[in-house]
């Protein structure tokens, strides 16, 4: 796209959502976006608008006594030949309709014309949330402004299919590693294969039985799963060594560090290392701002499995839910896309919540 | 090494062993230790020399009413910081000591210094031993010269410890692959995990009962084991397929056809990709010329487990067997070495052999 191409806050959400998904943003290159973004909020005079890298931060100041944060990312996984957006049968397809520039195009209506909000808002738009933890924009500003994302409540604008998701399950990466001894594999008596030693790993992981536990009145589902395996030396060698990576998703009634000994104690015949691991979110559902939000919207509240930045929101005290208008199952999808109705309802939803 | 190093036949088998290793010939270096071996085998008047590539025959014509070959491959797997040759205790060290530059040692001594011998005799060096099959010499001289190669018995020079090893088993390798269905790991069970999946596979390699059978009165034994485990898509992904590489070791009584048919049943709940499949060769010790051999040299013939190219022999209809000084346990180990009283052995019931 060309460098300073303008966005129009007049189109309905839909409509504002293609024309952000068609300025390609994936994770790192984001600056063009973010530029059109600043630009499109200095315009609105109520606003007051700062920008930290390829973030965007605008805020009310209205003097209300309490203040929500409403955020979104504005990257997107590498496109997959789906752009341009394409509008069909009432949906809208390409790269991020879903994960979550439909989220974002309801907060640059939001932003721009809710002026006389009943709670003083912060509009968060930041860069690099589909790559790795180090380069998330929202953790930038937690470091270089913390301030700048207080708040009595925060709504995530992931996709969550315009049901209030709360909190979020924590993941962790072990390395389970199994060891033998290298033999000719012409005479494989005279070592031990690891690849079959592994087995063992794969039977824990096959006959695990995941907790669905109920926390602060959400049911969560945890799960314990490889997610890679690697094995072999060459093809006439008994291979001595055999690494299954395993991803633990917990309930946030559990620690890292509870987590971290569980997943030890299961493998406790194999080596373990950790290799990452964060802490998952409590729902946070009854803080006052949460539960208005969730009365306004309606619905039933759900927990949300997969982990997200509302974690970030909890780490600095602020109590955080997901709330958007895109299905998680077509995240990352090559045939991902949004209903233009569900855009429009979800928009519809949080103005009247903020208009009171 | 300079080129034109020149080769002393006149050396003890020992010392000579210890000049070829010190001609560095890795598989595809091979030229210099050729180019020595040749010219040395020139010098000797009793022997007609030809040269293909990297390979040299050189061969009596007495009229002898047999010809028996002796062949050895004169490259070695690449060096492990184990040259020059080192003597020790009358250990010999160094790469290509027992696997199997002792062997052509022994060669070289016979080609030059018997010059009458009771059957004609092919002395046969060859390149590319220790790489993959297409480069391999003998393959090389069976399809440019297979006439070069004829006679009625052959003995590789392969490291046995001074044991006359009969046949080969065959050799297969195979891809078994395991499927399942992606789905983010933070909703595991809306997947199918293929690793999880196969664990099954490894189930039927832990619970195989190798046999043992014997053929033409040796025991071999089949052995079946994963050489090699790959799957996994992404830290956060549950992975929609594992590929396990088997490698099956089958006894000579059973075809390369037959083994392959037998993986195929035994993993008939996956997809199976046979990738490389070779059959080993039959002892062949009830030929006159090998029993004659076997008779000479003593003690009690065993099965050799591994492949070698005993098989491309019993493929141009030539019985074959192994016979060396080296340690086939040694081969291939940064420690690789051979006894010199073991090489002087060998060389002397080798050459009664060959005075009748």
């Amino acid at each position: 796209m060309l460098p300073g191409v303008k966005l129009d806050l007049s189109l309905a959400a839909g409509e504002l959502t293609a024309q952000l998904v068609d300025i390609e943003s994936v994770s790192g290159s984001e600056g063009p976006l973010a530029g059109a973004i600043e630009a499109a909020l200095r315009d609105c005079g109520h606003l007051a608008v700062e920008r930290d890298g390829n973030a965007v931060v605008a805020r009310t100041d209205l003097g209300r006594p309490q203040r929500v944060a409403l955020a979104g990312h504005i990257d997107t996984v590498p496109v997959a030949g789906n752009l341009p957006s394409r509008l069909d049968g009432g949906l809208l397809y390409g790269c991020g309709t879903s994960d979550m520039k439909s989220g974002v195009a309801i907060q640059l209506k939001l932003a721009s014309e809710v002026t006389d909000p009943v709670v003083d808002v912060t509009y968060v738009f930041y860069d690099c949330e589909e790559v790795e933890s180090e380069r998330n924009g929202l953790l930038r500003l937690s470091r270089n402004s913390p301030a700048s994302l207080d708040a009595d409540f925060a709504i995530l604008l992931e996709p969550t299919g315009g049901v209030v998701e709360g909190g979020c399950q924590g993941t962790l990466r072990a390395d389970v590693r199994a060891r033998g001894e290298r033999a000719h594999s012409a005479r494989a008596w005279m070592g031990r294969n690891a690849i079959h030693e592994a087995a063992g790993i794969l039977d824990v992981l096959r006959s695990y039985q995941a907790r669905q536990p109920t926390v602060d009145g959400l049911a969560f589902r945890e799960g314990l799963n490889a997610v890679g395996i690697e094995g072999g030396v060459a093809g006439n060698v008994i291979p001595d060594e055999c690494v299954v990576t395993v991803n633990y998703r917990f309930a946030p009634d559990t620690s890292a560090e509870q987590a971290a000994a569980h997943v030890r104690d299961l493998f406790g015949r194999w080596d373990v290392t950790v290799t990452d691991a964060v802490g998952g979110a409590r729902p946070g559902l009854d803080s006052a701002a949460a539960a208005s939000f969730a009365a306004a919207i309606g619905g039933t509240p759900r927990a949300k499995l997969g982990w997200t930045d509302v974690a970030r929101f909890a780490a600095l005290g602020v109590p955080a839910v997901n709330y958007g208008p895109g299905d998680p199952a077509l995240a990352h999808s090559r045939g991902e896309h949004v209903p233009i109705v569900a855009v429009a309802e979800c928009e519809a939803r949080m103005r009247a919540w903020l208009r009171g």
